[in-house]
């Protein structure tokens, strides 16, 4: 297939990177910033999430409507998300209409925040924060995250809470976005049908006065503290737990045996959580992820059921962590490997994919990894180097969270 | 691009249909069969998707975890899902991997639903009844839709309720089975890289002695009778609301006019409802949409705020329909087709997309409809179309339902 990869960088620290495929049938663009809810002090927590509705706000020369309805004359299936770790733009495009997705991108990243928007506007996040209110597993993820992390900025709520979005100043979100929305702290993502050349020149009529400022993610080293909660609401019906505990980071070679060795615990289906809790009815559900993060990283076991069976859910869980490493078998990777290759695949299939894929690891790691090559990696873990990394990493809780009916 | 479509229909009335696309670095096959909450008798409501559940128990030579260790061996991504209206199972796989994927597939369709299995599922479906308890939109979405069909099928739980599920044999679940995934009730959907004759002579040899029952849908016609309800419940903070109106069926040409309304009424972004009410921070969430079912259609409406202002918010949901029809332009229709173009190019980018559209437009309407075809047809949709579709099936709810807290 007629792809290819290419990078470059602008003057003022702006990278550009981009895989191209001539025979895509669709175009995809991203702008990344290196700058989510860790990176806010905490009384302004909620910014990076607040800030990322105000983009959609218009810019000196731009209205909201203006920019939204341009979006929409081209067909562009655009949206925007924060999380702890980054901010993205993005947009998915026919081929012809990419220098406009583009256009509108730039032209967005710089935005008016006018007083008047961001009054009305901290109305629908307060709203936004409130909906979640009814979302049980959301509740305890984010009480469980603060015990975990307790006072390091990794514990941030990505919404911030009541108090601290009521209490946001304009003046604040503006200093936070001159600072963290710098040109050497954003990467642009291409992927699908495109000419990279137009797209840097465009990009750097666009975006090349924008200011470098050398913002970094330089606070003190995150580490779990961990501890047990146990939230009582008479808003569930079920039970819920969520176990926290440390795994590697995600610039960390033992990563992919993290991953792998989640998979074999937690996977949705056929892993031993799904075999041991949800085939005999025990929980609704319960599994387990990883997730590397810069500087630390992640194990999460999760599940839920009757709230009058919550121990004895718990007792079945403990039992498969601490059989897990024992258990291990080469079959179990054999099946990882074989899933893997096709998720590569099916992964691959669209530009979509590729953007956010392309961008997420460069914000990361500030390089690219093709995806055969990480594929490959994968592929080459062994038993001995799980088995190294669970002793590394073992998952053990560190933090064990619970909410019950009252 | 060496795309080419396939069809065929076995002595037993099974049809087979394919997108084959030699260039495809994957492969998809769904069993598409036309049965769902609908078709199920009232004291046996959620026979469908306990069913499904039970698909993957194995069949009489195949236990349940041989068959899921079977499809992990090929990385397969597999899952099914129960609507009203059509039960699908299906698998994502590479290529290579296409043939013992079907060969699954196939022989999961003739399960052997034993009872111990039954029994033991029975008591994960009750705790999926009971979790979704926990979920304000499905609480609300299931009692309206009761108001909106009154003791027609239609107005069916796809989970059923702790009565019916409590209640059901086994051998009444076997009937179900026996009558309703006969061959001829049955599509198989194939896209991406695949051999059509291979694929044909393989699911002959699998499912060529199914037998062929008649099955067919043929209970009284649907009809919405509708009204209001109003629900309090402890466990929410929000409020939440759901209009139901009547619209055109799935096979009603008028379909595409309806579709097009509701997206300029309500679609996620851009639309009436959303500048009106998500914007203007008066709601949390405000969107509408067109559904289309056999023999009839139903357009959603739907919100959520703070309680207090519930009726200030449907004051302004019923402003928005009231100007509707006056309001259109011209330029609405000019945005929307902009953005099918790209929906459709994003669409029609992965197999397992192409074999879903495939195998759910032929179990619904009994032929193809290419997607380029269909993009063109609703290209061609004029004001005055879409004026002519309003009046016929005006977006004026029938039933109304509020879920409060208490």
């Amino acid at each position: 297939m007629p792809q290819s990869f290419h990078q470059t960088t602008l003057a003022n620290g702006l990278t550009i990177i981009a895989e191209a495929d001539a025979d895509a049938a669709s175009s995809a663009a991203g702008f990344f910033v290196k700058t989510g809810a860790r990176d806010e002090r905490s009384p302004v927590m909620g910014v990076s999430h607040f800030l990322e509705h105000m983009m959609f706000k218009g810019t000196h020369d731009i209205t909201a409507d203006e920019l939204n309805r341009a979006f929409d004359e081209i067909g562009a299936r655009n949206n925007a998300y924060t999380s702890s770790e980054m901010t993205c733009f993005y947009a998915h495009t026919l081929p012809e209409h990419l220098p406009r997705g583009l256009d509108l991108l730039g032209r967005m990243m710089r935005p008016a925040l006018r007083q008047a928007d961001f009054d009305t506007e901290k109305g629908v996040i307060l709203e936004e924060i409130a909906m979640y209110k009814d979302n049980p597993f959301w509740v305890l993820y984010e009480a469980t995250i603060e015990t975990h992390y307790g006072t390091h900025p990794m514990s941030h709520r990505v919404l911030g809470t009541d108090q601290t979005i009521t209490d946001l100043k304009r003046d604040e979100m503006q200093a936070y976005f001159d600072f963290r929305y710098s040109a050497d702290n954003t990467v642009v993502a291409l992927a699908g049908q495109l000419d990279f050349d137009a797209a840097v020149k465009q990009i750097d009529a666009l975006c090349g006065r924008w200011t470098r400022t050398g913002a970094k993610r330089d606070g003190p080293a995150p580490r779990a503290i961990g501890g047990d909660l146990r939230l009582t609401s008479d808003k569930v019906t079920r039970g819920y737990m969520l176990y926290l505990c440390s795994g590697p980071s995600v610039s960390d070679e033992r990563r992919y045996g993290a991953a792998l060795l989640a998979q074999v615990l937690g996977a949705s289906d056929n892993s031993r959580l799904h075999w041991a809790l949800v085939e005999t009815g025990l929980a609704e559900e319960a599994q387990a992820a990883y997730d590397g993060h810069d500087g630390i990283g992640d194990y999460y076991v999760y599940a839920s059921g009757d709230p009058a069976r919550l121990d004895e859910i718990a007792a079945a869980i403990d039992k498969e962590l601490l059989g897990l490493v024992d258990s291990l078998t080469e079959d179990d990777l054999e099946r990882l490997r074989n899933k893997i290759a096709t998720g590569a695949a099916l992964g691959g299939e669209r530009p979509g994919d590729q953007m956010q894929r392309l961008g997420r690891v460069w914000t990361s790691l500030g390089k690219r990894i093709p995806l055969e090559e990480e594929v490959d990696r994968i592929n080459r873990v062994t038993l001995d180097e799980i088995r190294g990394v669970a002793r590394d990493f073992p998952i053990r809780p560190v933090t064990m969270g619970r909410l019950v009916p009252a």
